[in-house]
Formats: C-alpha cells, sequence, structure tokens
C-alpha cells in the first residue's frame, strides 16, 4: 500500500492525553477520561485542561507540552476553535496519534470546512495521523492495551470482530446491542469526517491487527475508493468483511443520455465496488449484527445446504422459506440419516429435512437428530431451532445441543434459533451463546446469517484475480477521434465516429455504410444484403427511435430511396426546430445503412460514477434493460475473466445460453468486446459515457457486433 | 355467511369445564387450569378427572356429566384415544363449546386421520363447534369474560388486536414478544387442525367482536379458500387484516405444459388470494409483530410521505432507504416548514427531509420540528429518530414528543425509533409506548411498520368491488369443443380447437385458416397477407417452437410451400418417433397460417391452483414471461376492472402505456379478453389450464388477438 499509515500510535499507544478533560457531568471530556480509567488502559493516562489543577483527582497538565513524560496518543475534546493551537502543541511535543472526537468542521461547511483544511495541512506537515475530527473515538479490547478513548456509555465485550463505522451514533447503537447479544470486539473506530484517516488505512491496520477475525462496517462513502479497493481485496481473501452502506437512495439521477448513464443513476456501482471488495453487502444494521455474531464463532462452510431440526412445524417451515429465499437450499438427506432418524425418533416426526422432532421432543430427540445430521455429507450447514414448551427443560436440551455439537468436533457450522424471551429461553440462549453457538430469536434472521456465512466462506482463502491482460488496440487512432470531436467543441460523437472508436479498439461492429444521398445509398445497397436498416447518424438527436430516425426492415431499392429521403427530412425538420443556421440545415445529412441482424439483442455500456469512476454495464435487450432493469454491473477494469461473471449474472442469461433449444451464443467472443470496451475507457479517461445498443450476439461463428453506439465525452 | 358458526359459546362462555384437569407440574392439565383461574375468567371453572375428587384445591367431577351446573364451553386435554367418548358426554350435557387441545389427530396421519374423521362427524351431529384438535388454546381479553383457555405460559395484556395463529408454537412466540413491547391482544386461537372451526369462521366473529380493531394471522393452509375470501374482503373494509402465510417455497413444481403452470408453481396464488380479500401480507413474524403495534394504536394515513426527524446522520439515512425501499416516500416540505425549521434549529442543523437536528439535540428542537412538520400538509407520516446521546435526557426528549403529539391532536401517525438498549433508551420508550406512539429499535422496522399502516389503510373504508357483470359468450359452442375432445379421450386440444373455444367467448383471435397440405395451402393464402406464420397444429408437440413446429416470416408463395412440406415432415418424424401406429403417422397434418401480427407480445393465461382453484395470468412477452418472471396473477373470477389492475401492476406496464414514444396500447379491449377468458374458465370447470401465448395488442383501433393458444382439461 503507497499511503499506508502507521496506526500503532493510536490503537496500541503506550501513554495518552485527554486534551479537553473535564470533570462537569455531561461533559464529553468527563466521559472519554472515565473510559479510559474505567476500561484500565494498560498504559499512562494523562489529563490536559488549563483552567483546572485537578480533574476528576488526577493531576491535570496546562498543556500538553507540560507533561513530562512521551505522549503517543491524544485524545482532543476542546472547543472547535481551539483544535488547531492544541494540535501544534502536539506537534511540537512529539504526539505521533491524534483521535479528534471535537465536532463543527467540515460536515457542517462554510467556516467549518475552512479549519478542517487547515488542520488536515498542519497533521500533515508535521506527520502525525489523526482519525476524526468529529469521531466518538476508537477501541482496542487487546488485553495487552484496553484501549477506550471514546465517549461511548456501553463497555464492549473483548472479541474477535473489528467494527468500523462513519457515523458515531451507528458505532454506538452496535455496541450498545452487542452488549446483549454477546458479540465482542477487537477494535472499534468511529471515522469521523476521515479528514487524515480514512477506511482504507483502517483496513490496512486490520490486515495485521492479531486480535481482528473479521470485519464489520458501516459506511456513508468513500474519499479515496480506488485505494479503498485495493486494500479491501487483499483484507478479504484472509478475512471476511460486512459492510452496510447507507445512501441507497441519495444517489441522484443522472442525465438521460443513454439508458447506461440512467440506469447507473442507482447504487449499483457500490454493489459492483463491493463486490469487486470480496466484501459481502447487507441492508440492515440488524443484519450486519446478526451476522456478526455468526462469522465471530464459526468456520464457513463449504456449501450452501442446510439441515434444520425443529420442534415445532411453523418456525420449520418459516425457516424453509427464509433460506430459499435466501439463495440457499435446504440438504437431502443421505438414506442412512432418513433411517437413523425414522427408527430412533418419535413416529409421529417429519424425518425429512426439516426434520421435525414434534412438540415434546426433548433432550435425546436433539442428540438423536444431530447425531444424524451433523456427519451427513449431504448437509454443509445446521440450523436447530427451539421453541421452548412448558413441558420441556430448555435449559437441558440447550445443554445437550452443545455436548454434541462438540463431541462431533464441530464438525460444520452450526447456528440455533431460540425463540421466544422466557427465563428458560433466555438462560438456553446463554447456554449456547457461551459455548460459541450463536443463537437468533427468529428462523428469519438465522437464514441472514447464514447465508453471510456462506458468502463470506466463498471470498475467504480465494486466489487473487488473474492479472489483466492487455488487448491489442489502436490506440492512437482512437485518441485521434476524440481529438478532432473535442477540436470541433463538441460532446457527442456521431455514431460513424462511435462506430470508428469501437473498430480501433477491436470491438465487433456489423458491417454498414454511411451515405449522405440517395444515389451513396444506392451504391452502398450493392455492398450490403437487404433487408436493411437505415439510421440517422445525427448526435443531436438523442432519442433517435422515438423521432423516427431507425427504419428497419427495407427488404428493396424503392423502398431503400423512400427511407433515406424520410430520415433526411426528419433530420431537417429536426435541425431547424432548434433554431439551427441556415448553413448548419442545409448540411449533408448522414445516414447509416446496415443489414438487419440476428441473434440476441445485448447492451454493453460505460458510464462515469462521480465518486468511483468508470463504471461497465452489460445487459440483456434494448428495452428490458430499461424497464426490467436486468443488468449487471462491474467497475472499470473489466477483463475477460470479469466480463464472464457479468454476462452469467443477469437473470436472463438463460436466454444466451440456450433456454428454450437455442444455441448458446459465443459467451467468449462477448466478453471480450466488453474487456475490450473497459480497456478503451481506461486509456481514454476524456470518455464519460458509451453505450453500444445493441450489441447483437449468436452462436459461435455467426456475426455478431455493434449495430448502434453512443460516446459521450466529458 | 352460508355456514356462519356462532363461536360466543368459545370466546363468551359463562362456565368453563376443563376436561382432562391435572396437578401433575408439566402436564398440560395444569397449565390450563392454573390459566384460566389466573387470569381471573369471569364465569365458573369446573374440573373433571375421573382419578382425583379434588385437582388444585378445586372439586374435581368424575365426568362432565356430574357437573350440576350448565357448561358451556369444554377444554379438552385428556389423551387421544379418549377424546370422542368425552366428546360424546359433552353432547349429553348439552355443551356448545369445545377447545380440543390434545393432538395426534389429522397432523400424525393414518389411525390419526381416522380418529379425526369420526371426532368431526360425532360433532357435526351434536351440532356442537370446536376449536382443534391440536390446538394451544384460545383467549379472550375482554374484561367482561378474561378467558385463557391455554396452555401457553405467558399472560397477553389486553389490547385490540386479535391474532389467529395456525402454529401454536407462532403464535405462543408472538404473544410472549408482545409481552415486552407493549402489544395488547383482543381474542387468541390456535386453529390447530382447523376441523370443524376454521379461520373463515374466527374472521366472521371477528367482525362482530367490538374489542376487535384488527386482526393478526400466520396462516398455512387454507381448508375452504373461497369462502374465506368472501368472509375476508368483508372485514378488511372495517378492520385491517396483516398475514404472514408460510411455505412460500414449499409447493410443488407443475408439469411444464404450458409457462402459465409452471409459473404459478411457486406461491403467487397466495399473493392473489390476499391481494383479493385486501390482506396486507408480510414475510417474517417479526414484521407482523412490528406492524401489529402500528396499526394498534395509530389511525391510517391519507398518503405515504414520510417526514423524518432525528438527532443522528447515519440512522436518518438507514431511514431514508427503508423507507424508499419499501414503496413510500420522503415529504417535501411546504417552504414555511423550511422558514421555520432553518430560524428556529442549530445552524448546523439540516433541515430538508430527514430533518437532522445534529448530536446534542434537546426536548426543544424536538418540539421545534414537530411543531413545524407535523402539521404540514406535505407530510402524511412522521417518524422520530433518537439515538440517545451521553449528554442528552432521553427521557425528558420522549416527555416532550409525546406532549406536542397530543396537544397538536395526534393529527397523523407518528411512529418512534429509538435505538440503544441503555436505561434512558428503555425509559424512553416506555414513556413513548404507553401515550400510544410505537417505537421501534431500527429505522429499518419503522419502515416495515409505516409501509403496512400505509397499505392497509388503503383497504380500510373501501368500496366492495362492482359486482362482475356477464359477458356475451356462446357457452353452448364452448361446451360441443370441450366434449368432442373428452369423447376421443383426449386432454389436449388442437390449435384449431383451442382458437375456436376462445372465438366462442369472444376472445379476439387473430385471422388465420388451418391447412392440411399445399394445395389448401396456396388456397387460404389468397384470403390472407404475406408475410404469414405457419404452425404445425399437433396437440402432443409440447415445445411446439423448439421443435421447428413454427415458420415465421413467409413471404412469398415458394417459401409458403417449403414451409408446408417441412412442417408435414416435421409432423411424420414426431409421430414416428413415439411410436405411433402406421394410420396415425399416415393421418392428415394440420397447419395454422396467419398472417405475421404487429404489436405487443403479451400472454394471458390460466391455471388451476390445487387448493385455490383457477388463477387467471397476465404478462408481457413470451420468453419474458418465463425468464424474468414479470407477471399479475388475480384469483378467478376476474372482471374488466380486476384485469385492468392486473395490467398495470407487471413491471414492463411502461411498455404498453406508451413508454419511447409509442401509442399507448388499447386497455380496455386487453382487459376485456381477459375477463373472457376468465368466464370460460368459470363456466367450463373441466379447464385445467389455458395460455394464449402471445396475445397480440397494439394501439387503439389496430388489429389484436390470440395468434397461439394451448388448452387443457383436467
Amino acid at each position: 500500500m503507497k499511503d499506508r499509515k502507521d496506526l500503532s500510535c493510536i490503537f496500541r499507544p503506550r501513554s495518552v492525553a485527554v486534551l479537553g478533560a473535564s470533570a462537569r457531568p455531561g461533559a464529553i471530556g468527563r466521559e472519554v477520561v472515565k473510559n479510559l480509567i474505567n476500561f484500565e488502559f494498560q498504559g499512562k493516562v494523562f489529563l490536559v485542561n488549563p483552567g483546572h489543577d485537578v480533574v476528576l483527582s488526577m493531576k491535570a497538565y496546562p498543556s500538553v507540552l507540560d507533561i513530562p513524560d512521551p505522549v503517543d496518543l491524544a485524545v482532543i475534546v476542546v472547543p472547535g476553535p481551539q483544535v488547531l493551537e492544541v494540535v501544534k502543541e502536539c506537534g511540537e511535543k512529539g504526539v505521533k496519534g491524534l483521535v479528534i472526537i471535537t465536532a463543527g468542521f467540515r460536515e457542517i461547511g462554510g467556516e467549518g470546512a475552512n479549519m478542517e483544511a487547515e488542520l488536515a495541512a498542519e497533521i500533515d506537515r508535521r506527520g502525525m495521523v489523526a482519525v476524526g475530527p468529529n469521531s466518538v473515538g476508537v477501541m482496542n479490547a487487546d488485553p495487552a492495551v484496553r484501549l477506550n478513548a471514546s465517549f461511548i456509555s456501553t463497555v464492549p465485550k473483548p472479541g474477535n470482530v473489528a467494527l468500523l463505522s462513519q457515523s458515531g451514533s451507528i458505532g454506538e447503537t452496535i455496541i450498545d446491542f452487542a452488549q446483549f447479544q454477546d458479540l465482542g470486539f477487537s477494535i472499534f473506530a468511529s471515522l469521523g469526517n476521515q479528514m487524515n484517516v480514512d477506511s482504507r488505512h483502517l483496513l490496512d491496520y486490520l490486515q495485521r491487527d492479531e486480535q481482528t477475525e473479521a470485519v464489520l462496517m458501516y459506511v456513508e462513502s468513500f474519499r479515496h475508493p480506488k485505494e479503498f479497493v485495493s486494500v479491501a481485496k487483499r483484507l478479504t481473501r484472509t478475512k471476511p468483511v460486512v459492510v452496510v452502506k447507507a445512501g441507497r437512495t441519495a444517489a441522484g439521477a443522472h442525465a438521460a443520455f443513454s439508458h447506461t448513464g440512467s440506469l447507473a443513476g442507482m447504487d449499483v456501482s457500490y454493489d459492483a465496488l463491493f463486490e469487486e471488495c470480496g466484501m459481502v453487502r447487507v441492508s440492515t444494521v440488524e443484519e450486519l449484527f446478526d451476522i456478526g455474531r455468526a462469522i465471530a464463532s464459526l468456520d464457513f462452510p463449504t456449501g450452501k445446504c442446510v439441515a434444520v431440526l425443529t420442534n415445532a412445524g411453523g418456525p420449520g417451515i418459516l425457516a424453509t422459506d427464509a433460506l430459499v429465499a435466501q439463495g440457499l437450499c435446504m440438504a437431502e438427506f443421505s438414506p442412512e440419516t432418513t433411517d437413523t432418524l425414522r427408527k430412533e425418533l418419535n413416529p409421529s416426526a417429519a424425518v425429512s429435512n426439516p426434520v421435525d422432532m414434534v412438540a415434546g421432543a426433548g433432550p435425546a430427540d436433539y442428540e438423536t437428530s444431530l447425531r444424524a445430521v451433523l456427519p451427513d455429507p449431504k448437509v454443509d450447514l445446521v440450523l436447530t431451532i427451539l421453541v421452548p414448551p412448558v413441558m420441556i427443560d430448555g435449559e437441558e436440551v440447550a445443554r445437550t445441543i452443545v455436548r454434541v455439537f462438540n463431541d462431533l468436533g464441530r464438525p460444520k457450522p452450526m447456528l440455533a434459533c431460540l425463540m421466544g424471551l422466557s427465563k428458560t429461553a433466555l438462560k438456553g440462549r446463554r447456554i449456547l451463546s457461551d459455548a460459541g453457538i450463536p443463537t437468533y430469536l427468529f428462523p428469519e434472521s438465522s437464514a441472514h446469517a447464514m447465508r453471510a456465512l456462506w458468502r463470506v466462506g466463498q471470498h475467504v482463502g480465494r486466489d487473487p484475480a488473474p492479472p489483466l491482460i492487455r488487448l491489442d488496440t489502436d490506440v492512437k487512432a482512437a485518441q485521434s477521434i476524440v481529438q478532432e470531436v473535442r477540436d470541433q467543441n463538441r460532446k457527442v460523437l456521431s455514431l460513424q465516429e462511435s462506430l470508428l472508436l469501437m473498430m480501433a479498439y477491436g470491438v465487433k461492429v456489423l458491417p454498414y455504410e454511411s451515405v449522405t444521398d440517395v444515389e451513396e445509398a444506392l451504391a452502398a445497397a450493392e455492398k450490403l444484403t437487404f433487408p436493411l436498416v437505415a439510421k440517422l447518424d445525427e448526435p443531436d438527436l438523442v432519442h433517435k427511435t422515438e423521432s423516427g430516425g431507425v427504419i428497419a426492415d427495407i427488404r428493396d431499392e424503392a423502398a431503400l430511396v423512400h427511407a433515406v429521403q424520410n430520415l433526411r427530412d426528419i433530420a431537417r425538420t429536426h435541425r431547424q426546430d432548434r433554431d439551427a443556421d441556415d448553413e448548419t440545415v442545409a448540411a449533408p445529412v448522414h445516414v447509416i445503412l446496415q443489414q438487419m441482424a440476428r441473434g440476441h439483442e445485448t447492451i454493453i455500456g460505460m458510464t462515469t460514477d462521480p465518486t468511483l469512476g468508470p463504471l461497465l454495464l452489460f445487459g440483456y435487450g434494448g428495452i428490458y434493460v430499461e424497464i426490467i432493469r436486468d443488468i449487471a454491473f462491474h467497475l472499470h477494469p473489466v477483463g475477460e475473466v470479469q466480463a464472464r461473471k457479468m454476462i452469467r449474472r443477469i437473470s436472463a442469461y438463460p436466454l444466451l445460453s440456450g433456454a428454450r433449444g437455442d444455441d448458446p451464443v459465443d459467451e467468449a467472443e462477448l466478453a471480450l468486446n466488453i474487456a475490450r470496451l473497459s480497456q478503451l475507457c481506461g486509456d481514454l479517461p476524456e470518455i464519460a459515457e458509451m453505450e453500444i445498443n445493441p450489441f447483437f450476439i449468436a452462436a459461435d461463428g455467426l456475426p455478431c457486433g455493434a449495430a448502434d453506439a453512443r460516446v459521450r465525452l466529458a
């Protein structure tokens, strides 16, 4: 990592100074001191307060400069206008790390943003590292450190999960809930405004933090997404990262230059980013939390077939629904498993999956079922449901589940769903949880956790993606097309220019001729085969089809003459309508003639996300992309490997792979064309948006290629 | 209601006998007695136990016949084999109502099912009504009754929500959770096996139960769906009904006779049923529960624009995401609201929606915001979020919210999201909840509840659907076509027969000719206009297109001759392949000739759900229906009004209504054709499955109609 920051001064300081320490009840400066002391920080805590020489029974120094010992970390809670001054003093003192809790900087805009810029420059100049400002603080639960440099009122349980939160209040809420659910944390950091240290520095640090085995994140935005991706990609190969990204609906709509542009106006670029990183994105904080407990204590499954054991039918059905809805499947047991269950369980029990041991099932039934199901090679995960009824000792069942699971060597991940809040249910939950079997209240939350376990397991341990292979392209030709358009002060390429650009990059284009009048059209038709399509090549005409600028199924010369005349009229009218000068109105009208193509119509596009950069898109069929939104996205760069994944991700993929008895299309060719478009947008960053719509693709060996293309420069 | 049952003996008995009362710890017969006594049943409780004359300090009678007073309700917890006997005695005694808790009947199959049949007959004969068997019991919290005839360990809080559960354990779980969340119940019934009393009788009773203002249901299956629909339709016009239907993925796959058949193999028929009933279906028990609390205490909104107030940015963003994902919208404030907020809130507050009052916002900020936002005519619902921070008195904020909400006359539904489980958060939650403001832990659950409030409000108070108008059709012609096919021992109609059947019911069919050889084809072509489509009319050939049985775009006579010869060859080969006798192989090959049609390809279908009966289907475009599953379903009968709703419900509807500059299609014509198909399946119940695919539809006045149809008899 280029811009690595050494964060050990933040998370493993030997001494901490609180600047703005206070004894006033309700003051943040008081809470920070209390937290540091109560969490039993293993180093020295110094307090700084220019107005008092004693704070909370401890000596307070007028300034950080007055502290006799070296200070590794300063926690800053002084009022906003004083922050810059105390930071300067920290610099003089040789403090390496800062946690700036004070708010009122960039997040309020205006003067706050100016203050932050000044502060950032000062910190950079002094070579310090800083979390915040506008952070609720950081924690490290490592017993060798025990740092709680935050004003969060709950003390987190130590554990193996790191939590990074861009929102202080969400971070606080998670830690608060975690308390009640036995989720323990290794590291917590409230990112605040990410002025100096941002999420990628933290992920990089967590890669090497031995206490951390998994990472949960709450994210609203990224400051350096590209760098983030490269750090995250590396981390997720060894430690799972689960993320909630808020602001799904906040992204503004794009101008409707192309479908690609407007389609990407949703939150898909972040989905593409997380996919690329190998991170698992979930929708809600509650899920983040449910999943955290599962990845903290269980191994990852090797498949996605779940066995469900239950003592009540309803919850078993709900679990089946939820598991299937989450993309998992219900294991089909081996015959031996079913036999054992049939022999040993109550005759009224259902011995297929879900196994319903029926009400009244006691510890012995759970033991029988677990011993049959857990070793079954067709089972990848187990969900054990218990609805504590009056007649059964729920605690004894819980103890039995733990004993059998451990006896069998915890061979597969197992979750428990303990419905109910009675005392016996709560005690059962405690017994399971203490034994590292995460428990859930509802079948649905159990299913969410199982899905995440499975997905996370697919990422962890994976090989790095192969390096992209550079495809052979004519960069100079492409550059000169773009340069000419820019020289003419245009932003939108003509159809002819767009197709030439594609050809320069080896993107397949269907045979076509560009003509300006009937004579040229008739001559061009000699080189093509009827039926033909004639398209108006008028860059200003955005909605070509809707304006009648596309005439299809031209079957003979008479129809061709008629079509060309028609298109010329449309072009002239359009030019007059937008009050072009006489010269422009009279300028030649370009018409593109193409043979009617056969095969599947697909769409290949590229748009530029304001934060994340170029985003490639693949979809099936012009209008369906728009209405059904069946589209796959991928951040640039896309090689052939990634392109294949995109193709296979759309719902209409069966149409391409030979549903209904058709021959499958030439997927390799399709992928290659997507990769070429990606290389084009990488090489010519002045291109803001591209769309090939339709790109015809048919079976191996049959003609394929772009029939229409649009390109817009930034 | 035809089959109405008087359930007052179940829910408002003056005396209850417990048959199988027991003092043995853990026995259900003990729990039932304890529950009756502890809940302070307002009538007399009698215990029956042939072995003991004292049970739990109360006199026990050897048999129900020995009880000196009249008995309205008997709760039966004796072992399975004794149930029939004690029920007979109840009959003799003149007991009117039974709650049979004993299990081991139909749910275990075999002997259990026989026992249940015998029991059902006995109860019918005696004119008694019975809940169960295999029920956990019933409750009525009305202070004049106070009946808890169940073995559920939690005592529910009295309230205005009725809960019906097909699963005893799910019912118990909901009551258990409700305890912790201030959801009170009027009536609870565990439906058990629905042997005598089923869900429709209960809904009918709840219609007239004055304590009940809303109904929550957990359902796995229906015994009499048609009757259920008519009762539920009436109830939901006055009281909202929210349902979880389990078993989404359990339905088996249909044989792939038509797309319609295989598409309906999911759980869509239940979606259609609930839609028809005006019930709101939700996915999880947790949602049912979140929503119950909202509909129990709030009015329904008049629109779906939500104002969000928050003291922390992150939760505000999450709420926005969740609300929009739930189909609600963020209110755009009136200028006066924004002005007031800007003037009176902290300058760093965000005054657009969500209103972020920023950390440190106290009671005064909440008061200001609520007074500005609640009366704003652009706001239909309000979500108030509070993340209790260290510095703020959460209880005081909660009290302020309550005071202001009541001061303003509770003008709109308002929910609160109180994140955190600290003491102050819990106290704040109590304050809000006691004042009838439902509170949630997460923005997402708040959004679920808001969506349900909005949807429920759309159903309550609606007018009954207009009665179906009978369309003019030739029933006799249709019957004779079907009769002839049956006479020939066939199940599948030929294309010709199918089209004639459609025409008999006034369903539009595109002009076509049926021919058997080249000469006939050439003659027929005179009556049609090239280009033509030729289709093999071979009922046994299920996958016509895939087998080459459809030849499109025939442009002249030569091509026609070639096509007809080709189709004849395919038919003969197909017949030989399936080892038909020589006569059959030599029989005439029927080919349907049609003009190539223009317009949108839609699909209109009908399939028969094994439980719910005929189900109509509408979708856009042949292959897209199959792959994208963009389909609207509706239970039969479908009139023009319902058909229009189906048309508008598909995602591709914009294509039909004039997206991309096309003329909108003739929706009235399309709806009429769907209604005609519905009438056809109603009149001829021997039809099991029909599909018109494609049905071409274009703008008003242009030709439209079925181009292909398949019909299968039961």
